[in-house]
């Protein structure tokens, strides 16, 4: 019952017919690039098909795409031992990109994706303190960095987005209130503006649940869904909410807040003042209180993880019994969320990601057995392919979002 | 931060250019239809002015309103003792209506709306027992009443939609499960279609708390809130989720089942099974458990509410402490929402929204004590001015809603 993209009604088209026929075409670009994206190489046959096109239009889209150096055509090859030989139109690879990074409590991370979704660059640093101005420098020199070395591969960056957590005003860069860095009011894009060299591409923010969404919608697009919930698991819990296909924000911004829904044991404390929130059951350290260990190094957290999986895999008890505890407080949550959202995908990431089934059983059983809705209401319960680089790369593919958009108005920015 | 509509970009146009400019006359037509609705009369200055149209488009526009019956122009009058003579825009009154039908357990009620969301009609039956075959006879005689009643005073019910508790296709018409009517698997729509007489008008349905939304968005639209969450309060409760002024349904079509989400109660059992669930705390037979009455007859719960009501206004302490324990359990599940969806306005429905402060003091106070966001994240808590005719209201507005998206084939249809 969900409506098709087909069936979208037409809305008003203000400005006029001449704005409008440019506009509708700038969009059909874009459309022709996501379907690239999405499904990689197409024919013209098979694009007109997808987008429910004339060749003709299709033809010219192409050729205008070609023009700007996105796309190029493939010689005719044949496909099988019968028919016409098929040339294929295929996104230019490496020549444009985009940079995602995530700024956490211990580090930050930085991605480089190019328009086929392929990593170009991937650099994480750790920080000791994360005070403003320690991040604000490190960042400001990673983002450098990997200007230098995407410049020095040929690859042109597009734009810059960066994934924090917490609260921020995304028109003025600000990030209002970020309680795993314990930040108020850091103008981020500012500080690091000012710390890098003119002429770099334009710099945005955004929340890092929302970005890991959006990197999971880069896959999970291409298999049909558009309504997806992802789950941040680190030192904070948040998540990321797509509804068909669009980032839920909420009217005042706060959506997807789930850090200190209560989950019903008075009994915890929270660093937040309350009792029994989602973060002091599930966050990466209730995980790892759980688990017992001697004090660990949080900053190579990747590590740590691989660690705890490979023990989960060896049976043992300590690690398997932390993990039925975050498995089920996580499986509350989710169901919860289930209810109030009915998304057709639920993807766990950061931590949560690394440990598979010794998780998600127990997340599973327990949405089974208070989500409303029979097996969940159909939803797909997962974790993520991406480990700890899911913001980072959600944030790349928003900065590469404007080609998708309107490329030329892009690439006219680029030429500038 | 939200888009305005202006800002809402110039989707794939797939069917060529005549098609999209006479989908954008059309879609423009019932955008001109809306603004009066929303605001009452307006001058066609004032039309070009909200929707950003050309006055010469606006003139055009609304000529063609008049020829199909559905404004008129006022007299030239003088505003005030200067100025030109101003002419304005009316929304033609009862000569379309749409029929909206609440099914609930314990009775049903019919409203008719015009195309100014004035009522032309209410009338409320009780039922004895709510067996499919009692309930469908008598949802038939209602909705043929309201036609006979509506067509003697001259107003063409342009479609008709019921509102019923659980999940639904809509598309089929067929109650898939209702818990609140103890319903699986009834043929609604065919039930009713075959117990009507031959051309009435198109009859779908729809979900109560959905529909409840709606009826608050048309009141809400006109103060600027496009993100808004319906809370039902009744035998059970539910919620509807408005965003952007859409509803979200989910992708599995679940979303808003907020009825048995976990409050943390583990000794309170639920009739669904489970402990602590949202309906055992804050649904009316909770409500009246509490008072401690002896056993009240619930068919005429708009009677007993108003008692109620007027006990807790004379300060009778059993009234006031149930009300508190209600409101305490709201609050806690409205936070919840809250910190997930950041929605502009949350409103309660149905038994609720008879007690005012008695009721909002309390639920304010718990999600203070726990929405993440300071002051509820800026949203608004209130009670509806609707009691217990939201979803009918809500209904009915869904049954006038083809005029407003499409007047013109929606004029077609009528005059086949």
């Amino acid at each position: 019952m969900r409506m098709t993209r087909a069936d979208v009604p037409v809305p008003l088209v203000r400005s006029g017919e001449v704005a409008s026929r440019t506009a509708i075409r700038r969009a059909n670009l874009g459309l022709v690039l996501r379907d690239l994206n999405t499904h990689g190489s197409r024919s013209q046959t098979q694009l007109a098909e997808d987008l429910g096109l004339p060749k003709a239009t299709v033809s010219t889209l192409v050729s205008e795409l070609i023009e700007l150096d996105l796309v190029y055509q493939t010689d005719a090859t044949r496909a099988g031992a019968v028919g016409r030989p098929r040339q294929t139109v295929e996104l230019r690879g490496t020549a444009f990109c985009g940079l995602g990074v995530e700024i956490a409590a211990t580090g930050a991370r930085a991605v480089a994706l190019d328009l086929r979704d392929d990593v170009l660059h991937d650099h994480a640093i750790a920080f000791d303190r994360a005070d403003p101005d320690t991040v604000l420098a490190a960042v400001a020199g990673l983002i450098d960095d990997a200007l230098t070395v995407l410049g020095a591969a040929g690859s042109q960056v597009l734009g810059v987005t960066i994934a924090a957590p917490g609260q921020m005003d995304r028109d003025t860069g600000v990030i209002r209130f970020a309680a795993p860095l314990g930040w108020s009011e850091v103008a981020l894009v500012a500080g690091l503006t000012e710390r890098l060299p003119a002429n770099i591409p334009p710099i945005l923010i955004d929340n890092d649940a929302r970005l890991g969404a959006v990197a999971e919608y880069a896959v999970a697009r291409a298999e049909g869904i558009h309504d997806l919930l992802y789950v941040t698991g680190g030192l904070g819990v948040g998540a990321g909410i797509l509804v068909d296909g669009q980032i839920l924000r909420g009217a005042m911004g706060f959506a997807g807040e789930i850090g200190h829904l209560p989950l019903g044991n008075p009994d915890l404390a929270c660093p937040c003042g309350r009792n029994g929130c989602v973060e002091a059951t599930v966050a990466v350290t209730a995980f790892l209180d759980a688990v017992a260990d001697p004090p660990h190094d949080l900053r190579d957290l990747e590590q740590l993880m691989t660690d705890l999986r490979a023990r989960a895999d060896a049976g043992d008890p300590a690690v398997l019994a932390a993990l039925g505890m975050v498995g089920q407080g996580l499986g509350v949550v989710v169901g919860m969320l289930i209810d109030v959202l009915s998304p057709r995908a639920v993807i766990l990431g950061g931590y949560f990601s690394y440990f598979g089934d010794h998780l998600l059983t127990h997340v599973r059983g327990a949405v089974e057995a208070r989500a409303i809705a029979g097996q969940a209401g159909g939803c797909e319960i997962r974790t993520s392919g991406f480990g700890f680089t899911g913001p980072a790369r959600g944030a790349a593919h928003t900065a590469l979002e404007a080609v998708f958009t309107d490329p030329v108005a892009c690439m006219e920015r680029l030429s500038k």
